[in-house]
């Protein structure tokens, strides 16, 4: 047995007890498998906990489905990053959904995904599927106006995602937004990745006619609190539309009750991105 | 510097860096108070984080102000617990509020509470509050159909507090309630102590006719999730009334949209409860 502990801040650490760990390293990051009796198995990289076993659907739903949902007839879906392949999986829960492109960077964290982590990783290598291993920052240039659906599933805003964070960035997402098209981020911690957060928010309001904020549970990452900011040139996506949609998908996290109630959130939150 | 642990579970905790920490036995417990960068200063009872600087707005306006919104006219209030205070100060912003009792049963709380945590104690000498070190188990059984709200702001349920989850209690407090009373209790995280939070709220159910359950962020509880389960058995609680009255007080975390969307809480936590 022994204790990993992510450090959050130089302040605060969660740490989890292993039965066992493996240590990969790809050409861009050091790749931690834990084997835990309280998550299950966990994905490291670089020291911050990507997903777990346990609690990878309170994420992957939230990342996923309200963009889902709100677009009237999604079929050509992007996903950058979330080479573990839980954001694909949910994506293909979507009956319009006729291809799901992922773009990660590090093909490595798929390899460790197929390997360790079946029930996340189970759904890349459906037909529907295909993987690019590229930077997402290129590869949106040759895809102009191109999907109706882009997920951003980012690591946090150092080292090789930090790129992903940036006006320039969410303004190459847009124009690979076909009409009505959404795009939706994870955009970090309110309470102890402030900043990142306000910035992230920042950026994408200078881009996007439409934007929205929500949080939700994820117990494993920072204060086991998450934002998501979601976002469309054509779409009000803070309408509250489609809802019937959640019926025909199978969800631990998100219903329809809650889909409703998607923008109701702390009043700090709110706070942080309006001053 | 030191870094201080709580053991959230056998397998998991959060571990928190300390300027300085200070040890205090009292009678029952082992009272910590910890100076920290990240959350200011953070009190533990027996090991368990109770509240800290930061984050404890985001607990006590949660357990508080659903109970005395709801409540058609709150006038005398009682909050077994408690005694950092943080539950008295939010009770005391209901201006139709004209008494508070506060029944603790460890005195050296609220000393320790005052001496170094002055912005959650700052009302606990306020003419309107009254201060009974006692067990909530006895003090409710002189005071029958005495409160219009009663709030458990307790511990978890291992150690002094356990008597406060069960059956046998809850009636009490159902006895202790006037006509259109509400209790409103802490009942843990619905994720790292699924057990003891499935309990509570089925302790709860066997006693009161209205029941609901809703949840929040705390960053520095198990899992930073945590649950909150509101009960009468008169006034229906799952209505959504009164909701103005938000908006005569001042709050960080609840505030009236939330408060509309008080049980949209994730699917998985409603199945937990209704097995």
């Amino acid at each position: 047995m022994v204790w990993f502990t992510e450090y959050q801040t130089e302040n605060v650490g969660l740490t989890i007890r292993a039965k066992e760990v493996k240590t990969i390293k790809s050409k861009y990051q050091e790749i931690i498998v834990l084997d835990t009796q309280e998550f299950g198995k966990v994905l490291v990289l670089d020291g911050a906990i990507q997903t777990t076993e346990k609690d990878e659907f309170m994420y992957h739903e939230m990342l996923v489905h309200p963009a889902l949902v709100k677009h009237p007839n999604p079929q050509r879906v992007l996903i950058i990053g979330g080479g573990d392949g839980g954001s694909v999986r949910e994506a293909l829960k979507h009956k319009t959904v006729e291809e799901v492109h992922l773009c990660e960077i590090d093909e490595e964290v798929i390899f460790v995904s197929e390997k360790y982590f079946p029930s996340i990783s189970s759904k890349l290598r459906d037909p529907k599927v295909k993987i690019f291993i590229e930077d997402g920052n290129h590869f949106l240039e040759e895809r102009k106006n191109y999907y109706d659906v882009i997920i951003m599933d980012s690591s946090d805003p150092i080292g090789p995602a930090e790129v992903l964070f940036q006006e320039k960035f969410y303004k190459k997402v847009k124009e690979s937004l076909k009409e009505n098209g959404i795009m939706v981020a994870q955009t970090e911690s309110p309470f102890l990745q402030e900043e990142y957060f306000k910035n992230a928010v920042k950026e994408i309001k200078k881009v996007f006619k439409y934007v929205g904020i929500y949080t939700g549970f994820v117990p494993t990452y920072p204060a086991g609190m998450w934002s998501y900011t979601i976002a469309s040139d054509d779409i009000n996506v803070l309408e509250n539309v489609n809802e019937e949609k959640l019926e025909e998908i199978e969800t631990r996290y998100l219903d329809k009750e809650l889909y409703k109630s998607l923008f109701a959130i702390p009043k700090f939150v709110k706070e942080l991105v309006n001053e």
